[in-house]
């Protein structure tokens, strides 16, 4: 009782300064490292995150009619600026798409905005790109080609996703109110359909800072989190899954004949600020899947686990007619890095839990929310409550 | 005048049965290997092709008007049955897009048709595939989720690309059209605006039947050819490209600033009806860099370079709920897949750029048709015809 | 008190039949998953395993004189046969050596045994295979080539390495007297001088029995234990590194000037009798991660973490000159080979921990056996004992 | 009589300056772009090369006994400096063995020699470098860990090659003996007893400059030659191997029976000065397959196919603690090195059969020399001479 108590002091106390809702830290859940201002990807200076969220009819699914629960987020990894980033990518299970990644391994850039939407809009919002490129006179001198990166998880369970209702006006619509600073999560832009490890997922973020020699450096991280199997939840390290007996998951009135434990998707965007190179930018990207096995993940074969990360440092890296000189972090120094990533990576996906709300979607199907004090109960039974 | 004779008689006493123009060896130009009864990827039993072409206006380039050079191509590896082949694929250069890979390389699988179209199209075209699933009930017991694969090459040269003409219908006609047999090559479905090694390019395909114990394979090949400086192209060993100094190729009368000689891409689907397993067929793809080499690209910068592979052997390979048996080829046997397929696909290049026509196209740019005669008497000239 | 009392009696109802020392779960530290008879690797049928352990000399190190604390590991996927196994890696950071991984990842075959040893002794023990063919006329019909697989962790914080104390006898050692059952862990073999998350580290062992289907089938691991940064020690879910601040760990009385936190490696061999093919056995070694994240593992810079799968089943999947068919296991039923992989992975590391004791090297160099009391201690604390 | 005068004649017009035997240019075959001033890798700034070439005994093979027809070559990419360079590798076909590729895929870093030589001997020779770092202090501050890159061809068909001829001395006197400048070409150091496209193969070097803007780089390639199947010898686009019916090529007199036509390897090392990334280095070593293409191999599956890239640029490239500032060649400006990669490696190919004599090996088996005269003969039929 006196808990129960301590623990809405704890959350008058410590109500977050730029978000409505609490997320995973304000009530209670322990992180290891330093958040950025934002605890989010935006507190890598440069990024920009933009939402189109699409949520309309209730009831049984009629294709093309609805009920509809999905969305799209764009992220701009120097805003509105046309200047290529280093960057790579991993997979850990590939059950998924991410267009324009091969462009990425073989020049070590990333040209455009990434999007993310669900798996069956993937092509009118990689077109849509090209358009809002027009559109925004993005190519300037010259039109030219370029391969725009767009990846997807799964909304069929709650969203008519058969219903084609993401439109190249909801792409538009993402990168034009694409903004730094705080960042809402949960049920918004591509994760607003979205269902992680039992309960209700969807878009969620973080960040750290890390010292290395004289320099602070900031790792991001914005995941649309879609993935794993109840069982498996893990928080701060306590099988909180397996201890959440009794509580409301998921509810299907039309289940998919093929749909397995575990079947989903993460995508997951890191963005830094330290000089790292294309081949070190796919050793952080390597790194995620120990934030995803963390809590709960197994790259199980129904998900699409797919990773990019990239580097706002070395402004004048990509050219097309000149030489030129680049900064470098030596490897040797890469490790407070790594331990970065995994850490933002695991946060922003409890963050995504923390912040989604219970949903109904196509044909009364449920995905219910996180229950937050039935996991702080869970984590007090483990000792794990600061 | 008594070569032009020569000529005509050869023409005539070679007339190709199947198709109404000539083909590379229909006018001489010597090849190693046994191609198939079509000489087309439809040899390998089951696979089918089907094109869209969409030719409309001329004169100055008013984006979203025309002029319009372009198309899709859609190659069917089990035409319409919906049963995926082992699969996999491999990048010499990576400037370009091809959909739907990273589930090829962690599944083994390629479950969908292939298709071709233009860079600036990818996207409606593989969101049209889905809903072509949903038109023709593709996926029979229930809606799940996949990954269409769509690849492109660079048609702006003479296309209005960011006028975005490909349209749903478009791939569906391609889909719809899709058949085995007989396959029109040059300036038609997916290859309709493309350019290569100096000349007119566009679609061409081959085969190559061989020998491997007491079995029969074939292996064949379909490439969108859009890529290579003039000065490397290369015909049955002879530097062609060289020669043919005054020739018409390409005129350019809005050039775009960025553009270099040698950029482009090719697009190279191999299908076999050999049992390979899928890091089987990644050394197929692999083996593709050998004959662009061959006949001039280098894998340049500006190069979408890229190569898939499947066999449609083992009809029960694909399982959702079963342990399968699947027949193997061993890797002792397979130096004779390798052979076909640099053949193949050398080949299906020479045969896509014989059968092009010249084009014009935006502004008034032209791309000449590689000249038959006088390539003929280049190769006289080094004692290379039979 | 009490405790201490519970424990003593705790451990002699849970005395291991095999073994003289408790393992991890003997000792009280919850796993998941079923393990198989002898938790080990060789519960695998037909894995064999072998030791050769060197250990002589204390004090200054001299080099080429020692002290010696190294040795050589052995695994024969199918025991003294020449025949071989379908297999694939994954290196989350390759900062190591794995030879003839090329050639696996070409063929999708596992040819030869796999050595595990010290950094600088790789090359003797890579010809030290090829003599023992000879030796044992593996090659039967004829000899031939292949490309021995041997791998490493660098014990040059106890051991003298630089004086490359291991010989071909070492090798031969190893390989002869491989066994299957019952298996030594801890400072054994290739394991010998090793270090781990601030503790000694070395060898370990560990196994999963899955049902599939109506089939059962078992995952087997065995690690040679090198990696980590104490702070980042994790035990079933609790920062346990973190906690134990007042135990003895690494002691180096002549540090060298580049080690940081985390350097160290680890080889993981994953062994099933699934039936997976190539590109699903890369799909297992690349789960392994997940198992290292959980420990403690962040893949760091200075780690060389190199993972190698393969399956025993399929016995007559190479043929030199035959086709042959195989059974494998179909995607959408491979979930719970994941899920076994990383918990064997998982509990080998720590058994690898619980069963190593204290060792001096050289210059009194001192690793420190992890404090099973101390673990089981801050286990219960967060209520983690069953 | 009149051709061997003829021959004798245009050879002492064309006597190379350095060597004491013709190269291909030497005899006339014709090669696109221009080399540098030794036409080897050694044109490369700080590039060294050395051998270690053994020969002894002939007639029947007593393993243990010989003959011994083997080697070593070393390749010090910036002579005895232990400083790192940028480096990345392909393989085309992975039927061989390249030690310490893992780390330089991890961290963008060559940190050793390179090492060529027979299949048998990698691990002797692996061991022996980090021996020969003891001897010369290559570490000078501390004694620290990396992974020696050694690389192999199979000589057994003239060696005796299970008789492990190759001891740490050669090792240390490839060494010992590296030098810039003029290269020995053909039966030397690893090469010694390689055999190619139906010839006697070996070692062979090329070089190539090219301009870039305003700078001059060069792109030296070395191989260690031993692959390919006669009927598909090209020499400047001639089938040169089908035209040479009469030749006299391999003789075996106690043939391996797994032996297939095509069977071999070849080692590829390119070196250049042009400030190129790691990622950038890989896309230099991905374009060899071309070059091997061209003069006939097929990357067949007996076949070790390895190419492995390197810039000596970047002098300060390589740190343990401080950040650093690097040069990059845009991706723009990479053509021209994709293009003298081709053409040298192509040359050096075609060296290495030139230069390298009929050599008789174990149980009298023999490999002809390339028939110089022969070879020039086709190239005239083809018109192919200058």
């Amino acid at each position: 009782m006196i808990r129960l108590i301590f623990i809405a002091l704890f959350l008058s106390l410590q109500t977050p300064t730029f978000g409505q809702k609490p997320r995973a830290r304000d009530i209670g859940i322990p992180f290891d490292g330093k958040p950025g201002k934002y605890n989010a990807i935006t507190d890598v200076k440069g990024v920009e995150v933009g939402y189109s969220t699409i949520i309309s009819g209730q009831g049984k699914n009629i294709r093309g009619k609805g009920p509809v629960r999905t969305g799209v987020t764009a992220i701009l990894p120097r805003g509105k600026s046309n200047n290529p980033v280093y960057a790579n990518w991993y997979a850990l299970n590939g059950n998924g798409e991410m267009t324009g990644t091969t462009w990425i391994t073989e020049s070590g850039f990333l040209e455009t905005p990434i999007m993310l939407t669900n798996t069956n809009s993937v092509g009118v919002v990689r077109d849509a790109v090209l358009k809002w490129f027009v559109q925004t006179n993005w190519y300037k001198e010259d039109f030219w080609y370029t391969y725009p990166v767009v990846a997807e998880t799964y909304d069929g369970f709650l969203n008519d996703i058969y219903g084609f209702h993401v439109k190249e006006t909801h792409a538009f619509e993402a990168l034009n109110k694409a903004k730094s600073g705080f960042l809402e999560e949960g049920n918004i832009g591509g994760g607003t359909g979205m269902m992680c490890l039992g309960f209700k997922g969807g878009t969620g973020t973080s960040s750290r800072v890390v010292a290395i020699k004289d320099s602070t450096y900031t790792v991001g991280a914005l995941v649309q989190s879609n993935f794993g199997a109840k069982h498996n939840l893990t928080i701060a390290g306590v099988a909180v899954g397996k201890e959440l007996k009794d509580t409301l998951n998921y509810q299907f009135n039309a289940p998919p004949s093929y749909r397995q434990e575990g079947d989903g998707s993460i995508i997951v965007v890191v963005a830094t600020d330290a000089p790292l190179l294309p081949h070190q930018l796919k050793r952080i990207a390597a790194r995620v899947p120990i934030a995803v096995g963390k809590v709960g993940g197994r790259g199980e074969n129904g998900s699409g686990d797919i990773f990019i990360a990239f580097s706002t440092a070395n402004l004048t890296a990509f050219q097309r007619k000149d030489f030129t000189e680049v900064d470098q972090l030596p490897n040797d120094l890469i490790n407070p890095l790594f331990e970065a990533t995994v850490q933002a990576v695991e946060e922003a996906i409890i963050n995504a839990m923390v912040a989604a709300e219970t949903m109904e979607g196509i044909n009364e199907n449920k995905a219910y929310a996180l229950p937050h004090k039935a996991v702080i109960n869970v984590l007090k039974k483990y000792n794990r409550l600061k």
